[in-house]
């Protein structure tokens, strides 16, 4: 880490439901050859973050003892084991915090999003990326091309979300396209539904401030649900916005009830649902429709082989762009009035800057 | 119609619930140069057809006029129109019972299943194959090939249906199988499954007796459900037949929810769902192990390109001993018993002779 | 045919090699309820029509008698059959030229770009659409949306062939796609390769005119191979434009030998070449580097199921300027100076208006 | 190593072309803790093996140092690593002699076959299997069921080749095929077919011999080519056996140019073709067929995900009888004699036994 000698690392811990603390603990060393250390320098807020923080687990998976928060990070490569190629000491990355065993099917069959041995940032009991320094193989730090900034860096990962959502869908030049939910996820599978080519992206939410946003970013309509049956507001959108038989794409990002079933209802004979949005564990669901329509129905898992890579090129490109998500910037000191902030639903997406500060640019490295 | 001077139609039609009548009618006539008009041999009673005579409806399909019955069906060919080239008078076929419009997205896409304008036998308001003469286009009358009678040439309809169920569920050589419903369409899914390459097809039903059936038929392996919570049975069932991870495709043929549960719970991350047995339009749904195990789920709905032809040659190549399921045949005149029969859960596959009787042998045409 | 009471059809014929005619013949009429009668406005002129008219032949395809020629049109509705719902007299459209025969295995299955009873205008023996009135199944005529003009409509096939050919070619976002050809075909091609989300889209030409256009019109780069082995002209396009391991994408729209060979050299391991341009029957071809790095190839024959729609839509919405391509549009009656232009090498897309002039707007029908 | 002390490593070795010698070097060991060494018990030969010994290189890969030879190989294992959890001493076990890097985009994308940076058993300069002791990772070793000899353990490998082949190919129940080359890998790409539900295999090779055992095999049919133009072949061919339009799907094993013209030349319109053999690099190729008859071909080279698992699946089940191929089992003392054989086309499959010798069972360990 040398240079400024800040050895040591600080990191920011949840002890147990809404407790947490700083903590020290030694810098993390390289224990392969493949291995890079990163100095993180922003790390994203995310909604499984905030649950952790909030109920000491998700599902199956519970926080048992103290774990570091923060997943969605970008950084600044430190150092660099002695089979790195691809990247030196200095180069700013994003990074993708799983790391999958690389020899099961799954992995070996290209999807190893599906690892049961994946090792992921933040989630029980791996520690995450909210931290001084972070280490990670190689291959999972995307280098950040000239012109994307380290704070863009740390939206790749839910981008990467949407990315993996969007290829789940199989979205396609003139697909039309309906997203639930007007959240990170929700915006970001907008705007890269529309990167592969959706005709139409319509955003849906039941806060109309958040459609307001969804159409000034990628959305090329918006609808707000009604208090009627979720078959009653399919047949309206529908019609509303001209989708004929049905919408050819839906992607849930709300994980609601009322958002399944009205998705399944709008959907053409042949249609494909993909779900990223997590709610609760079961729901009243309208399985006839998927039969009679003959619909084609997928989870969406975090992200796999290709995600990243595409994300950062989106980013590049211009295609889309996730700063305008970008609400507000918090201390590292103040990462739990940031956790606070998210809670409370303000602003789009959040960051907590590193331990060493958000002044640092690429260049000051 | 000519050489048995038979010309009038006569029809076992449902008037209402539970009120079926004889009709006689005129006999069909070509309207189309590529129309057949086939003198119907044998037909099988499907659940659909009981459901109708039992309720009047499936879903928005609701019986307002009488409608002859019957829509598995083989048959001799009696005229063919001018273009035909593919069939003479004389030939055994089996009966695809729907005219799909050939014109619209869904028809010149590949799946005319999903076609908006079919016209499909004994589905409301099309009059169905329990009858003396039945036309068709010429493409969907499939010739039965040497050693294929027309007894089994009347199970093809449901055998296309396991078809595409199977073919939905993209099942190959290794693959862990688990249907649920060992009733006349779960069995032949099995069986195509096997052809299919499947190592492990498991048969899933409430009735021990089906699951004997089963296992002479083409399940490997068999398993009654207890009356536990479905994850319970799941849990049970991959542990009892060594599957790893879990199943690597689902197939539902019974439509009931606790199948639809144990089903998403029994699958491995990525694993595959059918949605073929027709219950309760809404049911209780594990969504969330959708999302979790990025799971893929389809509707299957009947049948569609290549599926009559590959069923017919599974049937012609021994794979799929249709002969096996077919329990009994009752005359024409009997047709009323036989669907009370079909009721009452007697064998497994019924079927109804035509009305000139099921002496008529191919040769004694 | 009403209003103007034209009701002659003249046509542009092909007698013999190099040997055209103005020919009058009966106004098509309506044979099928679904039909319609259009009045041909503008008609792109192919290399095929060229090919026809130099050498009496393409491959097995041998103008054995008089036909008239032309198969890129737009016209406007003239007359409708009694079954045709989404289209009225008057409707500005695009033709799509080729009638399948809708009951074949081909058909069905979702490619009737295969069928081998297409009927295909200025095909042998089936007359084209240099024509004043030309009949066409309702399913086959595109409405030409707002904003789209008539001679854009024209440009809807070659369009279509391209989206075709990038359906092939499964390009996605990000991808690197290399074109061979800048003719019509390849330049539509980069243009729809970016509406998939291709990062880089790179023209080869031998012509420098005419990648400088390519560049202006829709590829991110070219490349002008240079009098060297095939391999080494990969080996320098790779390089130059950072390809790594090579392109994911080759797209050949100009049939030549070299273009083939360079093209297979140039592709990464797994990457997908597509076969557009038509050229020699049979060519020196490095078979091995196919197996070796696993390619896909693919040929690609005019268009199929959806095509037309998103090349309508891509029109529409700006995504691709075919207006751009249009050179010169010539009077029905200077056809021939149309076709010797052509043959020459002069301008991009050729038009022959139709019969009663090019001054017939959309409204002054 | 232990229980009989032959520690030292013994190998054949290939020095130049046509010069082999035995030479001993220190016994591999563990260099990783999901690592395994295996004691190497039967070992086939390869075509690939012969082409080093007499010609030294095979395209860009040359043997520039001495290199041990082999690489289809079936052992018992002999230590494992500390993580190594699937298997123990003792356990016999098919090798998948290459391992991929893991890392890079193709390993993580599935399809590991295409690893850049592959260590591939007896390609240089990598070691192969033709010695006593061999290290692998775990997830590289596969176990053989109950019934399965460690003589057939050793055609899990050429197995695979064709299970990738197969499923390159996308053989599915009702395919018919054509299988061009009757030597080891052509005859298990028809036993797999068959596994795969393909209702023709029809093999083609220019030996009648070798045709008749393709027949006892697995093939449902067979062709020998006459010396006439490869259209023509593949005309009588179409004829002979009832292909209508022309064959689904041709495999080549032959890598012979007649071979790859007549198996374009055979192929519906849409159908698949997939390269397998070896041949000259460049060759002539009637490329317009593969455009309008819009064809699919693919390379396949070695295997990748699955194929290993699956294969040894089909000699389990019965379903591939690989025992029918092994000619003979020459002592390891003699491997130069065995390779003498196979290039004087002597049998089919041709093992030498592990320098223990071949008396060695299973349970004799």
């Amino acid at each position: 880490m040398g240079q400024n000698g800040k050895a040591e690392n600080i990191s920011f811990v949840l002890e147990d439901i809404k407790r947490v603390k700083f903590e020290t603990s030694p810098v993390p060393t390289l224990q392969d050859p493949h291995d890079v250390v990163i100095r993180v320098k922003f790390t994203g807020i995310c909604g499984s973050d905030v649950h952790y923080w909030d109920h000491g687990r998700i599902g199956q998976f519970v926080v048992e003892k103290p774990m570091v928060l923060g997943h969605e990070s970008s950084g600044i490569v430190a150092q660099v084991g002695p089979k790195v190629k691809s990247l030196k000491v200095g180069d700013a990355v994003a990074l993708e915090p799983g790391v999958p065993c690389r020899r099961c099917d799954d992995c070996k069959a290209g999807h190893y999003n599906l690892c049961s041995k994946m090792e992921f940032a933040a989630t029980p009991p791996y520690d995450g990326t909210l931290t001084r320094y972070y280490r990670l193989p190689e291959d999972l730090c995307y280098k950040l091309p000239e012109g994307v900034s380290l704070q863009e860096g740390a939206v790749v990962e839910p981008l990467s979300v949407a990315v993996h959502l969007v290829r789940q869908a199989q979205v396609s030049p003139g697909s039309a396209v309906v997203v639930f939910g007007a959240g990170p996820v929700g915006l970001l599978c907008g705007a890269v539904a529309r990167a592969f080519g959706a005709a139409k992206v319509i955003a849906v939410d039941i806060q109309a401030g958040r459609l307001e946003f969804a159409r000034t970013f990628a959305a090329t309509a918006s609808f707000l649900p009604s208090r009627v049956a979720p078959a009653e507001n399919a047949r309206a959108l529908v019609l509303e916005h001209g989708l004929g038989q049905g919408a050819d794409v839906v992607i849930d990002a709300s994980g609601a009830e009322a958002s399944v079933h009205t998705g399944i209802h709008l959907l053409r004979p042949g249609g494909t649902y993909v779900q990223g949005g997590m709610g609760r564990d079961e729901i009243n669901f309208p399985i006839m429709a998927v039969c009679t329509k003959e619909l084609n129905l997928k989870g969406s898992f975090r992200y796999s082989s290709g995600d990243y890579k595409l994300a950062v090129e989106l980013i590049a490109t211009g295609q889309v762009r996730v700063a305008d998500l970008i609400t507000k910037t918090f201390k590292f000191e103040d990462a739990e009035r940031a956790f606070e902030a998210v809670k409370a639903g303000q602003g789009i997406k959040t960051l907590i800057a590193g331990p060493d500060g958000h002044k640092h640019s690429r260049s000051s490295l």
